[in-house]
């Protein structure tokens, strides 16, 4: 009776990677089922998982938890020493409401910039409603790490469910040559040479 | 150096009414403030309070939380004695996934059918997306109903985050008249007729 998680291709798959990183973090041993996407079945073989007819889905024993952030909140839950979330409770506030605004935020970057880990595609326009998502997160990921950061690489220093909220994002920086101040960058690249990000990228080749 | 909630104009702010349910059941004492919404001044209004430039913000000395559900979990892990998630470890993964699924989903719904607390405009058209959300929604209350709720009249027993999630979507059900089973609509009702509501509804008047 361990954990499965089920995701989406691992090339598009936003939404999984999020708590699949997370629970890699956890380092406890988890099946993985990966259902692949934009495919006639897809709907169909999504269904017999989950509820919610969308991944990632989280299984232990006869609980179904779905939605990437309350797989997270479950994952935090069970694998306390893993710590998932900053240990102060003004910092896992932070964590929580950057780690909330990346859920249901940031809709004009999701839609014009959407994950997509093989390709290399330089954007030429910034139309005003991206550029203004693309400065939120540069200063949200700045103000992070300028607050909380410490001497760890990642937005609350060791790292966290925020990371695992914002990596698919930092993809899209690398993918689509996102403009970024140098402290955000660094922040960018930090996620990016995670063995973890690298072991899922290398994975969706 | 108390608690101070900041809210949009009560008639609209959806959003608001999460966190504003959520911190009443804590029976703590906090400050209000109401932004009203739709105005030239709120942009730079709510900038005063907030760094996503968005309302709800939750602020208690220098801490300033951001995000519904960012802030219901601040208090619940501020005021453990409230109980704002169920007690058993599978119901509350069960919890925070439809309340994240409300978080982020539901756009249809959210875009047709926004909260106004003095309408009453019956729908007549369901369009086939919308049809499909009220659906699931209806689902999802029984869900959680049948196997939580036990004798008390919300979604997991005792009011929690989940039903404050929910709140602003059954106020939608009766602005709209939208269509529940029975066991949905006494779920509405349940919701319709708690205090804390009633008294957010007789503010907005």
């Amino acid at each position: 009776m361990g954990l499965t998680l089920v995701i989406g291709t691992k090339r598009f798959s936003s939404w999984s990677l999020r708590p699949w990183l997370a629970l890699k973090a956890t380092g406890a041993r988890f099946e993985e089922v990966e259902i692949a996407l934009r495919q006639p079945e897809t709907k169909a073989e999504i269904r017999k998982w989950s509820p919610a007819g969308k991944v990632p889905v989280l299984i232990e024993g006869g609980l179904t938890v779905w939605d990437s952030i309350a797989i997270c909140e479950y994952l935090a839950e069970r694998f306390p020493q893993a710590g998932l979330w900053p240990d102060a409770a003004a910092a896992r506030a932070v964590a929580r409401a950057v780690s909330a605004e990346m859920h249901a935020g940031f809709p004009v970057l999701r839609q014009r910039c959407p994950m997509d880990l093989l390709l290399d595609a330089p954007l030429t326009e910034f139309p005003d409603d991206l550029a203004a998502e693309i400065r939120r997160l540069d200063a949200l990921w700045v103000e992070c790490r300028t607050r909380f950061g410490g001497d760890g690489p990642f937005l609350f220093g060791r790292f966290t469910i925020a990371d695992a909220m914002y990596a698919p994002v930092v993809t899209r920086c690398a993918t689509y040559h996102l403009p970024l101040s140098p402290e955000a960058a660094a922040y960018r690249d930090a996620v990016l040479a995670w063995p973890a990000l690298q072991a899922w990228r290398a994975a969706s080749r």
